[in-house]
């Protein structure tokens, strides 16, 4: 999907919710466990559910993993059925991934390679810390993007991702060294950058950088950022956001009910995301 | 496996030989390739050819991914298949993953958890941008392992890692306060450090961060770095070392005599590291 298809379906859909699938038996409705794979049958309710207030899903790949090469086929039937959206749904594989060039190949083919894999996400999560070499194969897929980690949302981004750097041009965080050095590698039309939405006050810093990027926001809801304050500081011209909610939504039943309640939760959200949309002139 | 218990094949084997299974499927031999899977055969055969030279075995998970389902299939017999030689093998998930607490622990569990993934490696490699939070779910599970990246072998290893950053004990390069940073999360007993062979010269001032934590070097062979250098900076009383060597030991052949070929190339580094480990006193 291009950066024009996407802009359209957020104007189109008067949204741009992400619906983070962090699928967990232990969380799903009793009910479901009867079937051949209750993760796949949660999901695929969960989609049909939130499908007109969502732009884009985000399937937390460490949840499929986790239950081995069962999980691994749920994930693929997952994105299986999305393929009955595929125009109308940017699908990112939250995965961090990142490694030496030859092992970042492997990565990008494993989620981009349809032909290869059986997965044709339109995006992967990627870690910065190896570097350049350790980024490009992702962007070597035609039409397909990279979503750099910067800013995360927990607490551990004090550790590393706040320490001051000394740059040629002056001090820097890291992040904010790693959003100037990185954007160089691709362009808005292939290049994300996750930042989360607890970090929504630095996000002003972020747009002097990365004014045009699309910005993935994690940790609003569970998490507790606020939706109005990544607006305020994060929003562009073309929106430029992408605001992902998982638990709040995926886990607002755990009874039958579970799909209309995640569909009230993910209208809540579309319908503030249409107020800040409006607000701002983008629709 | 405990430290002392790795220590102990160490000293038994003689070698500190991890070898890396990186394996493609269009690198090996073609007569495999009729067989029902081929990934696992291959890898059987590496492993019972290089079994007498290695303390460690490191699937690396981008290889496997990349195949899907029957990938993840291959990996999964594979770890299997290593059961038979579980007291003596080290086994490390080369994942590169690290997340948000709550999805560390699901990869956690992914490598750690036999009950609930089918997988039971003794370490992952993990990444640290995150931070500490998304590096300790990994060491909550008893007797398991974090390797965490500190400095790697490739280029890109200059575009963060080789920045100074400014900290309240003055100037060090990123990786340094990684090093420093991290250590306190864990102990010698449950954490090693990714430290690539390319930047042997770097182990001097790595050595005195961490004196007592193993390290796992990969970067020699294929990639250019040299076993004697990386022992004459790096080495400490228990050894303290992992060398990785893939490609050079995989694809040493391309024909039917490739399980010879890759154990006459484990044999050659085993008594490269036999020499060193008398050498420096440790056997």
């Amino acid at each position: 999907m291009t950066r024009k298809e996407l802009v359209a379906n957020i104007r189109r859909k008067k949204s741009f919710l992400c619906v983070g699938l962090d699928t967990e038996l232990s969380k799903i409705p009793k009910h479901l466990l009867a079937s051949d794979d209750p993760v796949f049958e949660f999901n695929k309710k969960i989609i049909d559910a939130t499908i007109d207030y969502a732009v884009a899903y985000k399937p937390n790949i460490a949840f499929y993993e986790a239950m081995g090469v069962a999980g691994w086929t749920s994930l693929q039937k997952t994105v299986n059925y999305l393929e009955h959206y595929r125009s109308e749904v940017f699908l990112i594989a939250d995965a961090k991934r990142g490694d030496i060039g030859n092992t970042s190949s492997q990565y990008a083919k494993t989620f981009y390679d349809k032909t290869y894999s059986g997965f044709d996400f339109n995006a992967v999560t990627v870690a910065p810390y190896m570097g350049e070499d350790s980024v490009t194969p992702f962007l070597a897929h035609k039409d397909k993007w990279v979503i750099l980690l910067a800013l995360t949302s927990n607490k551990g981004a004090c550790n590393f991702q706040f320490q001051k750097v000394m740059t040629p041009e002056g001090e820097r965080y890291l992040f904010e060294l790693v959003l100037e050095t990185s954007k160089k590698w691709g362009t808005p039309n292939n290049m994300m950058f996750v930042v989360g939405a607890t970090q929504a006050e630095m996000l002003q810093s972020i747009r002097k950088i990365v004014p045009e990027h699309f910005l993935l926001v994690p940790g609003v809801g569970a998490q507790g950022g606020s939706l109005q304050d990544v607006v305020k500081y994060g929003i562009n011209t073309q929106c430029g956001l992408l605001v992902n909610a998982s638990r709040s939504i995926l886990y607002a039943s755990a009874e039958k009910d579970f799909g209309e309640m995640a569909r009230a939760e993910a209208k809540k959200l579309k319908l503030e995301m249409e107020a800040e949309l409006k607000l701002y002139g983008i629709i």
